[in-house]
């Protein structure tokens, strides 16, 4: 779903970062770090001299509804200007020049700008341009080089996938929950003497079958059946669907289908 | 820097997880994943029926030169074909349709899928289209749902960023893998191919037996049991011996007693 509005943000007491562009190449980049900022909650994006001009409708199209860090772009001629009013910069680069600054990997800046956020110190998240990168003066207006783990033998990572990566761990500080379990979709597993008692339906159906043979392996055979279904943590709802099959594969169609009969007769009996 | 092959992996000693796309729409973004796979060092990609055929001269020139995962490109027919000889699948979706599985971060499944790939357990991350994402009935066929901790407000992310960050916290974990360690007391699951021909087999029995009922509820009941059954990451010996199961209990005592007549006189005429 998708709003030409910035969602409310996930904690109003902080001062959120901005995204910087230095000297972006392609408004489809621009486009997908709009979308990015969207999908993590933040809002201000500032370009420094993007070679071709601003506004530019590519950056719209491909921003997949996400109009409102392009509607307040804020363009500057220079990354001094652009970062003039900041606290803190941290510039991602993959290749790290030569520089007496801390490299901090995405998770580190995260934690730090959180911090300053709180704080309500206006930081600004610094990407060069697409193949060039950051020149190493602009490197040296930052306060952080953030390093993305990427493989040395490729590290050309694309513009929009730098930030994606940098936003991300924005987001999971901000959630504070790197490891949390999101919204457990599962329901609660049942108590087990629900699953005992489809433990004890099934060795009834299964001692019918002949299943068991010979005789003094049905101890280990029922071990082995009752071990896969724990390791299933079936909830109520579908152990009772499994006494269903089981019940199902013994009787066969015609007790299934007159068990309906039975039923739907009961039910116009009650409307009737 | 760019090279034509792939780099050598981090650690030789992994199964590399495959990365899986269900129907991608642009082949754009097929070069994007392939740029994001070379990025954090994972090789092979699946495709399930891409909308525009394959090959796609457009991957090759989104990949800035991440060409061997589009060279080595599997295409398949069907999710679970694509998934058959693998022993986990992990799938990536921004909204989690009401299942059974559990739902879990990009870290957790970083975590798992190291654990596994350490066991040589072949692994998928699956992915769904651009805009329709994962059908349910795919998604029915995963052991875990990962979820990218997007805005709710505007939770459309691209392709190639959730692959990006699914593949980053791979990477982390690849990286941080010194510290971490596994005992393994579980023989490995086995390949999804024998589980699917345990459903298959169910399915045909049930449906024999009249449970589909009412019949527009059969697909979502198939789909229920069978999110059980992945949950308990049956080995090879298990699922035989379900299917032994299901086979005893539709063709009772009576078939399974001159089944065993008839092994006992193989054996005695063999040895006698």
């Amino acid at each position: 779903m998708k709003d030409s509005r910035p969602a409310p943000p996930l904690d109003p007491n902080l001062t959120l970062p901005c995204v910087i562009l230095d000297r972006p190449q392609l408004a489809d980049n621009i486009g997908s770090v709009a979308r990015v900022m969207a999908n993590f909650g933040l809002q201000e994006l500032r370009l420094v001299n993007p070679r071709d001009g601003w506004p530019q409708d590519r950056a719209w199209a491909m921003s997949s509804g996400a109009h409102w860090p392009l509607e307040g772009v804020k363009v500057y001629d220079t990354v001094a200007e652009a970062v003039a009013d900041l606290k803190t910069v941290y510039a991602t680069t993959a290749r790290p020049r030569e520089t007496q600054l801390p490299i901090i990997t995405p998770r580190q800046c995260a934690d730090d700008a959180y911090a300053l956020a709180q704080q309500h110190m206006p930081t600004g998240l610094l990407f060069g341009a697409e193949r060039a990168g950051l020149e190493t003066s602009d490197i040296a207006l930052s306060h952080a080089i953030v390093t993305i783990p990427v493989d040395p033998h490729f590290h050309s990572l694309n513009l929009a996938q730098a930030v994606n990566i940098v936003l991300y761990e924005w987001r999971l500080k901000v959630m504070d929950a790197p490891n949390a379990t999101f919204t457990q979709n599962m329901d609660e597993p049942a108590e087990l003497k629900y699953l005992h008692g489809l433990y004890g339906h099934l060795e009834d159906e299964l001692e019918k079958a002949g299943f068991f043979f010979p005789p003094e392996k049905k101890e280990s055979m029922l071990r082995n059946l009752r071990v896969t279904l724990n390791r299933a943590r079936m909830t109520e709802q579908e152990i009772r669907t499994w006494r269903g099959v089981v019940t199902a594969l013994t009787k066969g169609r015609g007790r299934v289908l007159a068990k309906l009969a039975e039923m739907k007769a009961d039910k116009d009996a009650s409307e009737g």
